[in-house]
């Protein structure tokens, strides 16, 4: 058979389940930035919580730890202790016997035993509750152990996993590249994207009458793009929710350390699970997820995350297991800066007292940021933003004008894809439109991060202002007015 | 609905791919090897190619890099010119310009622009033939980067993959788990493990008359676990059966570096295609791997890798970037150490010497290595092995005795995985069975690394002789005689 034309691979012979995720974080305004960068323009990039990459600092203890293990060989030399602090040569010295061949080596396709014991040890001190190494699997960022529990879950399209609605995206391209189906439930704005009980059972009853067989429910806490904080009731009824109809809970808790509020500590749902006691405690599977890439670390490139496994089979953990040793092993970096994060300095410590403020100074600051961007957002015609309790955005709604859809049409666009797009060419602030996470029909937003540095903050929320309002003016929407730089260079 | 008894998630009800897909090189020796060591007992784990792991260690210049990199406070520091050689301090410096956020910020899905070109000028110099940023993606080592290509290129299970047999597990696993077909045309043993026409046609024809439709074809080029090295004669007969049979070429490349004969030098599948000319440069689709995890700097744990796109269609490169974003990006110091691999110093410079002497030292070593142990196997009766002519493997094959196989029946194990677990009891030494690669009906193999290191080497080798003839004067092999550690510890 000879060569016809045409490649191999074309859009049209590839599988499908490739073609049908959509990853709008990196979607079509990402791509646009992407190219707007090429032309030698200026873009901010808010459409990912990428903290370092908009100029966030490394905090000082988990990179002195983390350069001596990448160069033992500094250990050898006698000035390391004029330009290290002794703790920090001391768990360096640890990690190099514990994980062995360093950085270097493969570790244990689970991640390496020590690492994942410092891991075990800060869920107990978190929740006091036990629990075992054995639960736990370090992967590289959470995103690969969200995967590997739906991959292992979803058996095809009549399997469904119950997820918010709007969402975190991961979640619908990977039930997508499983050809599973995603069962959105929505969340309620008006309560500040808090649960709604009746929307779980909607979207629950309907799944069944569709014939899918429902196998875990995914919730985000703090909510992301929502920044929602779940209360300990709100966890309790997700449990017994997830008891009655037989779910897997998925537990996506990497923002657990961006409290920006004291009413809604962070509580996991580890510790509450455990506390409900029977049959609760003993029977529902949960699955909790965490990283290094968000908090006050931010090591979003090293890609270090954690998964703990409560109540699931052995069998099943075996499976995931074989899965993670086809690819050998999490990457070691990521999994020593997991093993640091949660086995900070201790008080007392040579470092305990610069690293305690690096972390409350950071915290600070995400607190004012968050406060100043919603309130901009509120206190502009037009635009609703909920309150940013924690995690790292914010997520408004825009009442777009008639004239704004109308053109949005004419360009082929989904409206608040258009907003974004405009906000892009005139700003060059990248945000992530609406429909990239879900929203009611006939709204729109968009998510932004709370993360442009604090001396630079206000200028972003400035372009954010005063394109909105040029945008209003020119397409009828109200309010508008006053100085606006956006229609200013039309 | 209340809970039924009995888990959500069982070995029953979840996905079939999961369950089909078999890892040999962590399955169960290597299952078995760590409960030996939970027991305290000691075990030399040569199941797989893992060089830090069995003590070699990191190349200064890269790790002097990194560490850099890692704790950018240090460039501040006075006293760093003391410490480190100007170009690493210089490379340094040069990535914390290019590399946006350093190691803790995430980069472009496909890898960060500036590291991609360092490997496409590396590409250029080794093959004579020009390529771009844009056909390079970074990956968590190149396992990754193969997973993303079969994903995209495996409809169902009436979609083929033509692999070597034996072949590295990898890729059987990852067929069965996009629910694809193996297709395994053999290598042949008597020519050292080289390409065979009639097997690659046999495979090929076979697989059609079976309603498969045939996407691509993988070689491994150093072998795993076979060790030989492809002729550019044969890398001209895989470009111009991929031409015939319209099958994507996955030139696994990995050991490249690693070549312990002159006869056959390394050439890139990539160059002998360039140089072909039409239709077959301009047509053929080819994607190659490579990693920082093999050759000498064997930095496994960083998980660095890149595959080069050569004639792939753009919407279908879209797609696996849009698959590569949903992961947001590879983890930043496995990008930076493939940068600095295909980027080393370069003659004149400081740490030129020190380099060059680390890595000739390392590969004399290895071929020493290569050579000392297929000798001691060759010298056993019952044993045949094949020249390490590259990669990091020997793959004896062992004639046992029919009591040797009639043990193994009784005990429930096929043959090569019954010798390799009395491998294991006896000497502590975690081997790979043979099929867990695939082997011709009725042979056995097995795999071992070349890598304990060398002040251990001939120990190792001592293990393997001394156990080998143990077991064949127990079971009646022939040979045997002489001293047997292993036959007087029962």
């Amino acid at each position: 058979m000879a060569a016809s034309g045409g490649k191999v691979l074309t859009y049209d012979t590839i599988a499908e389940c490739v073609k049908d995720c959509q990853y709008a974080v990196r979607g079509e305004i990402y791509l646009a930035a992407t190219e707007r960068i090429k032309a030698g323009k200026e873009v901010i990039f808010t459409n990912v919580g990428n903290p370092h990459g908009l100029g966030q600092k490394p905090l000082t203890f988990l990179r002195q730890v983390m350069a001596l293990v990448m160069a033992p060989f500094l250990l050898e030399d006698p000035r390391v202790s004029d330009m290290f602090p002794g703790d920090a040569i001391a768990r360096a010295r640890e990690y190099l016997v514990h994980v062995k061949g360093g950085f270097g080596a493969y570790s244990d396709s689970k991640g390496n035993p020590y690492v994942r014991q410092e891991v075990c040890d800060f869920i107990e001190r978190r929740d006091g509750h036990r629990t075992s190494p054995d639960n736990i699997f370090l992967t590289n960022g959470a995103s690969e152990a969200v995967r590997l529990v739906l991959r292992t879950a979803i058996r095809g399209p009549s399997d469904g996993v119950m997820v918010p609605v709007p969402q975190y995206p991961l979640y619908s391209a990977s039930v997508a590249l499983y050809s599973g189906t995603f069962v959105g439930y929505n969340l309620c704005e008006a309560k500040g994207w808090g649960l709604d009980t009746a929307s779980l059972n909607n979207a629950l009853n309907e799944a069944r009458r569709n014939g899918i067989t429902l196998r875990a429910l995914v919730f985000i806490n703090p909510g992301n793009p929502t920044g929602n904080c779940l209360t300990v009731e709100d966890l309790r009824q997700l449990v017994r929710f997830a008891y009655d109809n037989r779910l897997v809970l998925m537990a996506d808790e990497v923002y657990q350390e961006n409290i920006y509020q004291s009413k809604t500590p962070f509580t996991s749902c580890k510790k509450v699970l455990a506390e409900m006691g029977y049959p609760y405690s003993s029977s529902v599977e949960l699955v909790s997820f965490h990283t290094v890439s968000k908090g006050v670390y931010g090591e979003c490139g090293l890609r270090g995350g954690y998964m703990e496994l409560t109540n699931i089979d052995q069998r099943v953990s075996d499976e995931m297991y074989k899965l993670c040793s086809i690819n050998l092993s999490p990457n070691v970096t990521g999994q020593v800066a997991m093993g640091i994060m949660c086995n900070p300095p201790k008080p007392g410590s040579e470092s305990y007292a610069l690293h305690m403020r690096e972390k409350e100074v950071l915290l600070q600051s995400l607190i004012r940021r968050a406060r100043s961007i919603v309130d901009a957002f509120n206190g502009l015609d037009g635009v609703t933003c909920e309150e940013t309790e924690g995690a790292l955005y914010a997520f408004p709604k825009i009442d777009l004008p008639r004239a704004a859809i109308d053109a949005a049409k004419a360009a082929g666009k989904a409206p608040d894809v258009f907003y974004c797009l405009e906000l892009l060419k005139e700003t060059g602030l990248s945000c992530v439109p609406g429909s990239g996470f879900g929203q009611a029909e006939g709204t729109y937003h968009f998510r932004t991060t709370i993360l442009p540095a604090e001396d630079t903050f206000q200028s972003v929320v400035d372009g954010f202002t005063s394109f909105h309002r040029g945008f209003m003016a020119k397409y009828g929407g109200g309010g508008g007015g006053g100085h606006s730089t956006w229609r200013a260079r039309l």
